[in-house]
């Protein structure tokens, strides 16, 4: 009864073949552990963090749902693998807009080798990082009544400069006719929209020193049907994703994180203002 | 009627024929021009900055006073060098105890030349700021009726952890008796003291995009005796200063900047709840 996700706008597939995450019909996220030693860090943290007394009860709610492991039929064909089991976070939304947006200006551990820090620098001279202090990993925006989705190639979307940063952060909230921000104060506002969910985040960020997420991503999820019916909280989601390079806080915040994370809630403004 | 400034804790200090500073006594600092561009490159964000209306009045004074360039006898005897006329931080304070605190996890520019970061990358392995978002850069506490001044070693404090920063932190506003925090509610605590105006100019930076502060730092300066006596506002002053790799913000918030901020407030913050 898994299949391969309708919805989704970064990281491995399960295409052709190849290994990626699953879904099944009961909305359930089935991600097949990463090699290299990924796959069992990105175990260890949802482990840790399941069970963290000094994660506060309100926070909970921007992390996927955890479920602990399960053997699965990889997509690959490769037989039973471990996998994560994990909320699957486009359930009962028939048409989900998808944006993957990775924090921080770096996206390596100042700890790591020298040879992979200078792989990661290379490879984020070709992005949005450095300047913005995120990038776009992956988006896809549902247009009604036009073509279906939008979904703009992955490596065009990570090299974006600010300003076409803001374009896609409007075209995102917009109805057909681009860059309306019809759905702006609906979707980037008001008390349950993602200005305020990303605020209530920083809030945490500018407290907690437990962990340092290096290279994880926050997806923003709404359906625009469900937008558009005009109820609350509109189908809105913030949820932070992919722990494989998690590290301890040792008693500091995560500046990087944070730093990237403010920038944002700049971009989400600006849109809201304008 | 220029002499070497007697409370210098960072950068280049002119003694024995060197190139440094200069102080008067109107209450006026000389900072000679430095090589390379940097001396231009400051020179040019003083101007800027001094006449920038997107600059609120109330954020100014976060920044030393500048009147301008003079041609004055450098500290080396090399002659009649040009200096950026700035207020000398330290005027009318007797006892004077700084911090010179670096800002950001990262001192270069993503856009610098290659050579030049992986120089940065290794400097910055050898102290605190990739760990921290900020480091110390040098630190002076007049220690009242016990040994004058506690300055620990530049290249000492440059390379801290955490739990050691916190530990300077706490001496920097203690009494002779170390890490008694005597002076903490005076001078980091209350509506004038250093986590009030951190805040205050952590404010600015969520929303100002005009310039990118790189390898800037915060001075933290106050009179022990002068708190001592109860006056408000205690004679507490944070500054940023070190303008040399000031870039155009292009529409961004400064993360990097922002986000070593934020973990400085939380190092102030902890000693104030502790």
């Amino acid at each position: 009864m898994l299949k391969a996700p309708t919805h989704q706008v970064a990281g491995h597939q399960a295409q052709n073949g190849k290994l990626g995450p699953l879904v099944d019909d009961s909305g359930l996220f089935y991600k097949s552990l990463q090699d290299g030693g990924r796959g069992s860090h990105e175990l260890a943290f949802y482990t840790s963090f399941s069970s963290n007394p000094k994660v506060p009860p309100h926070i909970r709610r921007f992390f996927p749902e955890f479920h602990g492991t399960r053997l699965v039929e990889a997509s690959d064909g490769s037989g039973l693998l471990p996998h994560l089991v994990l909320g699957d976070l486009t359930f009962e939304k028939p048409n989900p807009s998808i944006m993957d947006i990775k924090i921080g200006s770096r996206t390596w551990a100042p700890q790591q080798p020298k040879d992979y820090i200078a792989k990661c620098l290379k490879k984020d001279r070709g992005c949005s990082s450095p300047a913005l202090g995120f990038r776009l990993e992956g988006v896809q925006m549902y247009a009604a009544n036009e073509t279906g989705y939008w979904k703009p190639e992955r490596k065009l979307v990570q090299n974006l400069s600010a300003a076409e940063v803001g374009l896609v952060l409007r075209k995102f909230v917009s109805s057909n006719t681009p860059s309306d921000c019809l759905f702006a104060p609906a979707i980037y506002g008001g008390p349950h929209g993602v200005l305020s969910l990303l605020l209530e985040l920083k809030a945490w960020f500018e407290e907690q020193t437990v962990y340092h997420f290096c290279a994880c991503s926050i997806l923003v999820v709404y359906d625009k049907e469900i937008a558009g019916r005009g109820t609350v909280p509109a189908g809105v989601e913030i949820k932070l994703v992919d722990f494989a390079h998690v590290l301890d806080g040792r008693g500091v915040i995560d500046h990087n994180f944070l730093g990237g994370l403010c920038s944002l809630i700049k971009f989400i403004s600006d849109v809201l203002r304008t």
